[in-house]
């Protein structure tokens, strides 16, 4: 055993002796477990039309993008899709990357760099404390939606451009940010806020066209938008949104959109067939909202304004086991413990999914309360 | 205008007048251009069957993984994929990612961390070199397969754990790396190997197992590989390969691959289909050879050991123009030009395919020879 093999084999006996040790387990196509775990919200991953489009781009364009966007890779399925995502959520421009994380290092490093100070939530998203770390910009890590705290740091910037990061609808919590007033702050200060609508988008205000979009701020001179096409829009990847030049400067500056193969076609078109069927109101969040409330009342914690519910558990082998009991009963739900969690607390984190008929998802609420009072206590 | 307006409008107006400025051109299905810009070497993303796989996985799967891979984003395609794709190439294990950049990102920053060394080729891949700054390590460059160079700058490793990074096949020059030479001078460091094989898997190596395994070298305790899915094998998504060790490292560790929607069921089945027409030999990279050596003697280059073939010209501007010519004769090239260039010469980056019958490949000979002949003078 090389020095290597040995310290691999020292970290993985350290997370098995604090019960952090994780693994994969696949999943089948035929399996009877009712979904509460994964960001396919509108069940559109699933749905018809969704499917076809992404199994026809197959078909009609091949298996892959070939090449990177600025190569090869930019098909008129991506600009279609870039068009109509920012029409939707009220941008001028959208840049469609191959997944969100790369969005969010892609906006990041190219509106902040060395010189540059940003300022971010402590929950914010991994991907954009990455971005962060990757801009080497001087990075304040603020409160959890703390204005103040925001214009405090922001009143530091001095002349560097400033950056703040957050989220519409935080992916773990599933609580959300004030962004009016985050936008003011930034407004003030010449700062730009980014804002991480990933769990957001599809699910926040009319029609699911995002929380930015519901306080009136898609557009602002101040406001970047970074989205994905992976939770309820159902497929892969990720985009930026915000004004033309800044999708401008994106396509020539970000590395990690330029340095990257494309989206692929079949994807690409699973998005864009689920983005008209929220645009045309054939799907829409409303349905969430009313079970999301159900669920909190019977777990009897506060309701969320997405469709993430957090379920805080006394320590990590309880949300475990209680996910574990779940699941034994046909349920699958999400367990977050450290160092995913940003907060150090253990939690079972539950979707609220429209897929599901009335009587599986009763099925699923008499599970879950059942599973979360027993290992509660 | 604020003052990011202003600023973005300064940076596009930079690009211009120095000629940089790059748009997206997207491409019609139906076009009838000769692509030799892509990486689809082998002409496996419009292969039928993986094409056929591809549409299959949406239809049975739906468009999305739904989640991240440790959540509910892994599926028995994933699982499947990793274990031909490890064996295909002789390692132990293998991780698939939904972008090589997130592969590189992922490896690297669980390989190294602050208070690591980091040596790096100074031509390595743009997502190596942001995976060596996420990582936060030490960084040295080395010059270009300067062995001599990583030797020198291992010794001044001490204590610290000491990753170098390389290419197997540069993905801009088109040139190799000395692999045994640089895995001994890992091994008498105790230090570990990380080989780029974007353009080596498919390609180099008995049928397409990549440069690392031709030279006998995969599963060394001292060799890490990483290799895209979007290149050579036509889908999209990236892979880490190595001993089961290293990843549960990555599943437990890398937070590009934990906190990211796992590759989508269509492209990696995509993946899978097109990795057992090489494993079966059913399309092999012989050809892309003879291909590749008839071009450069045409073009009168050195040879490329991959499918890149690498053609300097003497300016931006000519660079440009000979695509463009080329481009109205109906074959595309690529034109690499600052900062997308690791030596500051803008150059046609012209790769071999073998899903172009004889008269089409005669055809975009004839057409390249005259244009860089014209543009190069």
């Amino acid at each position: 055993m090389n020095a290597w093999a040995t310290w691999l084999a020292e970290q993985r006996a350290a997370r098995e002796a604090a019960g952090l040790q994780r693994t994969l387990r696949p999943r089948q196509a035929d399996e009877d477990i009712i979904d509460l775990a994964s960001n396919d919200y509108l069940g559109l991953s699933t749905h018809p039309d969704v499917c076809r489009a992404t199994a026809d781009a197959a078909l009609t364009w091949g298996a892959g993008a070939g090449a990177s966007r600025l190569v090869t890779g930019t098909t008129t399925l991506h600009a279609d899709l870039e068009r109509e995502l920012a029409e939707f959520t009220g941008h001028e421009a959208a840049l469609v990357c191959s997944t969100g994380y790369q969005a969010n290092l892609s906006a990041v490093t190219v509106l902040a760099d060395r010189h540059s100070l940003i300022v971010s939530d402590e929950h914010v998203h991994a991907s954009l404390i990455d971005a962060a770390r990757l801009s080497k910009a001087a990075v304040t890590v603020v409160p959890h939606n703390d204005v103040g705290a925001v214009r405090e740091a922001l009143a530091d910037a001095g002349d560097r451009r400033a950056v703040v990061l957050t989220e519409s609808v935080f992916s773990v919590l599933g609580d959300t940010s004030p962004l009016p007033e985050l936008v003011d702050a930034c407004t003030a200060a010449n700062a730009l806020l980014v804002v991480d609508e990933a769990h957001g988008l599809g699910v926040a205000g009319e029609d699911g066209r995002g929380a930015v979009h519901a306080r009136g701020l898609a557009g602002h001179p101040h406001v970047v938008v970074t989205a994905t096409l992976s939770k309820s829009l159902g497929a892969l990847g990720g985009a930026v949104l915000g004004s033309a030049a800044l999708v401008d400067q994106l396509v020539n500056r970000a590395r990690p959109f330029i340095f990257d193969t494309g989206l692929a076609p079949a994807p690409t078109a699973g998005a864009l067939a689920a983005l008209r069927l929220l645009r045309d109101r054939q799907v829409g969040p409303a349905r969430i909202h009313r079970r999301g409330a159900e669920l909190a009342e019977r777990l009897d914690v506060p309701r969320s304004a997405g469709a993430v519910l957090s379920v805080p558990m006394p320590s990590p082998r309880a949300a475990l086991t209680a996910q574990a009991e779940a699941l034994a009963a046909g349920v699958r739900v999400g367990c977050f413990r450290p160092p995913s969690v940003p907060d150090g607390v253990s939690r079972l984190r539950i979707t609220t999914h429209i897929g599901l008929d009335d009587e599986r998802w009763d099925h699923a609420l008499a599970v879950l309360t059942a599973a979360v009072d027993r290992c509660r206590t």
